[in-house]
């Protein structure tokens, strides 16, 4: 499958990928839904008449490509999406004039990615984050509990997780304050405010609801695929105190779930056996190579710092819907899943500061003698992921952000 | 001040209250602003043009009360609240003859509140739940961690607060099934599967946000009561697991901050002294007198199982958005914030069934012999609330919930 689109062998957007995102121009400040193919950005809302032609299915819906957010498009369910999809693929092949050889259209209809300002994909309602690295959980839990107490008892029964901020779930690229807080400098004393000292990143991926479901109705792990839209990158930043709502920053292109099935592998096992309503069959872990790299502020080189991988997740995504619906509660188009932070089993792929300097008893060596233990101001950390296909990527692009110093304003 | 619109002596909604709903009803389906007043919901949506006469200001805004929430009217500020405020009271005044006499809009703006179908009066963005109550946190560590250990030790340094699921708060009046979930028989051994057992209501008020602030800027606490629009009664239902996000029902008439001036009073003293960004001067509780009734399913009478008040409340709403947003955290429209559940200094005042009943050790008596620990399908919990005012009382109306038996579908 090619497309008439140039993309580079190491694109991440091949016409195999195709993911979507909200974006926006100088000439069209209106942020509307968009497809990466290469370095360009096929834009929906242009051609939602050719849309409409191919995928009659949609009735009289095309305009929801001309809104801020993926929601409306997403609440349509996976048929549509996967006919949508397949539309795509067929208006993008080397194969197809209809939009190839209409040079009027092309024009309107691509913008380059260095010229588009990307958005939030979703309109958020609910973020949860999850804990579902277990190499994860036992180098937390080895640090302050001890390796004789690393994972908590429930930890091999069910996917724990705990209700995130979505007011400051932001997109790449966009710079984030240090937080303030209350500290203990020792015990018994009172605590002093301030800065956050240890800021860390923590190398994430997290799925996006497309569909939910009612209020009160669980969501059988056999049909918990059909809720999930995609997937994107997830830094889910954190410090010590009030440590996890100043930022959550994510990938603007999120991969669909189709997409990625060619990558589907394995998980780790499982023992103990789940309960019933969180068994499991078939492959449900997805191989993508996951990198965080960190630009220091007084360096100009980034230095990758962790190689990780979805795979390693313990608790698959559809576990996750499973666990998180189980007790009736709903989900909503839009909502937003974080896998945890995702380490691998060895020292090279654990997926936070943290564990990378083994709570600040470590430095990491960047270039020109700098050393650090955890992100100062104006450090800036990248994370990228994706999938190896026979001879093509699908990517999720970068997941960037940038610390800024603390406003001690109060 | 009196009204041409007949108030009850024991009317939770006088002039004096005016609290804001979203309504429906069958000739007009669609949801919409309304002010209670007596018995009666004013249609703001009708009366439109006359608050336009009365509040220049508002520009050519008043179609906001054609929404069907109300945050685009919460975002316009305190100043615009105090307005429309002032202006209503001039409307409904027993004086002003505008609306009294043009029986015509008279017949167009006023709805029997029993005719009306409530809504979700904001819609919520993110929902955070405070733990505010000393007594509740000192109830609660004393159970579980003896009465040495009550209280955590940062408990009376920062409102310690997390965050909730939004997605499955309910306007009162809505059944809620009882949530299923892993637990665990006998230590050591693995855990079962099964409908929540010790099902519980927690007795919490919750403010509504009107008015944001930037990521990465803190809302001090001088200026907390300008973003804070109003408040409700809510019923944080909980279960010992997946507990949180089963459902959470809050009252549909949402009373401002205006209206609960008058009965400001000084909070319980602290000690020790707040770190400055939290310092509060002057009153900031609010002598609302709560009230929790439980009929069985088994029972035709309600039961007055508790009476606290919001005073007892330790950390002030100022102190909770202070400290929710020092590290940067930013607030939207229509995000919720819960007391968490407001306990008294006497064993009558406590605020839920774990309380009450002493983790299960004791039981509460219900007419014709009927006991219960804890809350049986069937069951309804009636939460209500007001303040005594010189002739007349400014109350919440009712927080009601029935729970449902368990689906044990998947």
């Amino acid at each position: 499958m090619k497309s008439f689109i140039k993309v580079a062998p190491d694109s991440h957007f091949p016409i195999q990928n195709l993911p979507y995102g909200i974006f926006s121009t100088v000439e069209n400040p209106n942020p509307r839904v968009g497809v990466a193919i290469g370095d360009e950005i096929l834009d929906l809302s242009v051609i939602h008449a050719l849309i409409e032609k191919h995928v009659p299915e949609l009735g009289q819906k095309p305009m929801i490509f001309k809104e801020s957010s993926l929601n409306s498009f997403m609440s349509l369910g996976r048929p549509i999406w996967k006919a949508v999809r397949k539309c795509l693929q067929n208006i993008l092949s080397a194969d197809n004039s209809e939009l190839r050889d209409d040079a009027e259209l092309r024009a309107k209809a691509f913008v380059a990615q260095n010229l588009a300002n990307m958005h939030l994909p979703a309109q958020i309602g609910d973020y949860t984050d999850f804990y579902a690295s277990k190499e994860h959980a036992t180098n937390v839990g080895t640090m302050f509990r001890g390796s004789d107490n690393a994972l908590m008892p429930n930890w091999t029964h069910l996917p724990v997780g705990y209700h995130g901020r979505s007011s400051s779930v932001v997109v790449s690229g966009t710079a984030l304050r240090r937080p303030c807080g209350q500290r203990l400098l020792a015990k018994n004393n009172p605590p002093v405010f301030g800065a956050s000292i240890r800021l860390d990143f923590e190398l994430e991926m997290a799925f996006i609801i497309g569909v939910g479901n009612e209020l009160g109705n669980a969501i059988p792990i056999n049909k918990a695929n059909n809720h999930i839209f995609g997937v994107v990158l997830m830094n889910d930043w954190s410090g010590p105190f009030l440590g996890k709502n100043f930022g959550t920053s994510i990938s603007p292109w999120v991969v669909t779930l189709d997409a990625l099935e060619p990558f589907l592998v394995k998980g780790p096992e499982q023992k103990p056996e789940p309960l019933p309503y969180l068994r499991d069959n078939g492959p449900s872990a997805y191989n993508v190579q996951l990198e965080a790299k960190i630009k220091p502020y007084d360096s100009n080189a980034y230095k990758t710092v962790t190689r990780s991988n979805l795979k390693y997740m313990y608790w698959s995504f559809k576990q996750q819907i499973a666990h998180h619906t189980v007790g009736g509660c709903n989900m909503r188009p839009g909502d937003l899943c974080g896998t945890g932070t995702i380490s691998g089993p060895s020292e090279g792929s654990r997926g936070s500061l943290l564990e990378l300097t083994w709570n600040g008893q470590n430095e990491i060596d960047y270039d020109n003698g700098i050393k650090r233990k955890f992100i100062e101001d104006g450090d800036e950390v990248v994370l990228t992921g994706y999938c190896q296909g026979e001879g093509y990527i699908v990517g999720f692009g970068d997941c960037s952000g940038k610390i800024l110093p603390a406003i001690n304003s109060p």
